[in-house]
């Protein structure tokens, strides 16, 4: 099928989320079938409010340059569809628009949240009978989508963290005594992926982390005090990792804020907060001194010390998603699946929308030791292959050179 | 002077702490005036333990490797020297310590805390007639040492939190209109070096970050917030770097916690809080969401991308050091001349403890801009040939390999 194609990206950018667009844009490039290369500011809002950027007018090197590159360099947005039974109307404008462009291809690149998005707008054109093939691309650091080995974002923010870790535990080390604790909080939200793969940084029984926390283990103050002091008389100092997204027994958030600002569009409530409020309970309980690191949004750009495999992975399912739709396909986003072998191998699949949107893959339990605060050997294991490699990133004066895009208004067809 | 040389290092580490100790180490190596080389352990604590370590018996790849990595090598310590009026015990053991090892050059790796300590070793030294070449060898990230032009340290954190902002820039700058707004808090106590460095990250007049708030500078909420509003407006979102010692007009922190924990050998209290205490403040006066970045001790450990200059100097001023304690001078820390032409050249001198001690060098007015809200172009100029070059630095199974020494315990000849 002819036509033009339109590509967005949504939610919370990954260090990676350009190699994805990246690998959309040059796939794209590549086939007769795509006329113009659309892309949509800001997600699916560039869509609504016909903002496209006509991405065949962007010089190629900025093309090049794009995957090390922080931030989404489309815009990105966090905004929820409604349901086609609740309201049709952003539907019948996002066909509209695809009808005046001429937009034949959608790709979207997002986590869950975003697969919804994807979703909706794949059953709304079924429904409208416009032809459309929709695919979806995998981004989160979260590392939460079903059906794929890990999502394109993760091992880069997981990298930052370890080597975060590495860092600021051998800092500690050094003042045990006069700083005695450290409490390291992560992103993730309701899965402990990124809190766990700070266990990369331990080389020595020593070496920090010495306590992770998940949301995946209901979190009990007593036990978290407990721990603290017995790794505390045991080394002189201790090296915490915690996850945003911690819960009590009762299935409750430790910390959630409530009032209106602090919920995002999918009504998820806002999280941070955890290690300031563990910093209080240590000082106070074990009078030790502690201090607190809340890299936060940092882990999610931090292009400077990006994963290699994940930059290759993440331009891959830009790639793939390109094929897929020009086989026919729609209704899917890409995945990565990894082979049984001891020796790191992946091979790319997908899965249908409609069964990734919305879910949430948390970390198996059995990965997570019996006193519920480390990691066990095949966490480890998981996570190593995918932040391999270094990234070269271009540099001037000192300071990364990212690029930008120019973002061309592109006007429809008469 | 024919004796034993003794290496320490105080306060909180830097990414670049340990090039000077490697500077020392190997300049000791090439002089025969100087016979063991020792290191204390933790500072001060370790001559006053007796806890010396035999600098020689290390690998000379563990030595080599030393510069690269995060932490004190020799682990730190807090601990203020009470003065010669207050109490001579401290004094006593730490010359008894010297006697006993044949100790004839003290170098001390610090900020203005730690020169303190250094200045009264020395001065102790003189009044109890004890043989010994004291020397200062400057270290903070804060950059708040008098006489110097820079600190060996500061500008691997400048360099750190700058590629933070641009990273952190171009994420918040993908989600204008859904996330509004960042705060990024720095470390640097009273003084805005660190926060004032952010400013390298901007390239254009749209890239983060837009607002810098200088402990130089009372804060007021009001202005602050008029600011935050002016910038949202013109483009739509905000990036604000904060230092975490902001003061009011009357010169009270804005935000110090005053328990007992929180409260240093120095008496300094502790200052985190502010990005969330601005956070709480935006979100209910202007409704923007807003994010909040504390790297806290990552800035001070972040060798991943620590400066090349800031790695050479750290180095040289150990180096000096010992060249200056080998000329029979004792009772300087050294310091770095900058040449005036435009083209950055450095030359080594030396300041006298007595003056440099406790002093603390703020950002000067002038390179602060009237609204005192951003640095000038001034400041930026001091600080940009300090972050330059890039470090290699030796990776394995995708994160950084970090030396460890493996501290021998030395024993006094009988």
């Amino acid at each position: 099928m002819r036509g033009n194609c339109i590509v967005a990206q949504s939610g919370g950018p990954t260090a990676v989320i350009n190699q994805s667009l990246c690998g959309v844009i040059q796939e794209a490039q590549k086939h007769r079938e795509i006329e113009e290369i659309c892309g949509a500011k800001n997600g699916i809002l560039g869509l609504l409010k016909e903002e496209l950027i006509d991405l065949r007018k962007e010089k190629t090197s900025a093309i090049d340059n794009l995957g090390t590159t922080p931030g989404a360099a489309l815009g990105s947005c966090r905004y929820r569809l409604k349901s086609w039974s609740e309201s049709k109307k952003d539907f019948e404008k996002i066909i509209e628009i695809c009808r005046k462009y001429n937009l034949r291809y959608f790709f979207y690149i997002g986590g869950n949240d975003s697969m919804d998005t994807t979703n909706k707008v794949n059953e709304a054109a079924k429904r409208m009978d416009y032809q459309l093939k929709v695919i979806g691309i995998p981004k989160t650091i979260d590392n939460d989508l079903v059906f794929t080995d890990h999502c394109p974002g993760f091992a880069s923010a997981a990298k930052y963290l370890a080597v975060s870790v590495m860092e600021a535990g051998r800092h500690l080390e050094s003042l045990y005594g006069s700083e005695s604790a450290t409490i390291l909080e992560t992103l993730g939200r309701n899965t402990g992926w990124l809190a766990g793969s700070c266990a990369l940084a331990k080389r020595s029984k020593e070496d920090a982390p010495h306590l992770i926390y998940f949301p995946e283990i209901p979190f009990s103050l007593d036990k978290f005090i407990k721990d603290v002091k017995e790794v505390y008389h045991k080394i002189g100092g201790v090296f915490i990792v915690v996850s945003e997204g911690l819960r009590d027994k009762k299935g409750n958030y430790v910390c959630a804020r409530k009032d209106g600002v602090s919920i995002d569009a999918f009504g998820h409530p806002e999280l941070e907060g955890i290690s300031g409020y563990l910093k209080e309970l240590v000082e106070s309980r074990l009078k030790l001194k502690t201090r607190t690191i809340k890299s936060d949004i940092c882990q999610q750009s931090a292009v400077h010390f990006a994963s290699r495999v994940d930059m290759e992975e993440a331009y891959l399912v830009g790639k793939e998603a390109v094929k897929l739709a020009l086989e026919g396909k729609s209704g899917y986003m890409i995945t990565i699946k990894r082979g049984k072998g001891k020796v790191y191998e992946r091979r790319i699949s997908a899965a249908r929308l409609s069964l990734v949107a919305n879910m949430e893959k948390k970390v198996p339990l059995r990965w997570i030791n019996r006193r519920g605060n480390f990691v066990t050997e095949e966490f480890i294991e998981y996570v190593r292959p995918l932040i391999q490699g270094e990234v070269n990133i271009p540099t001037q004066n000192g300071l990364p050179c990212y690029a930008k895009l120019e973002k061309r208004r592109i006007l429809a067809k008469k």
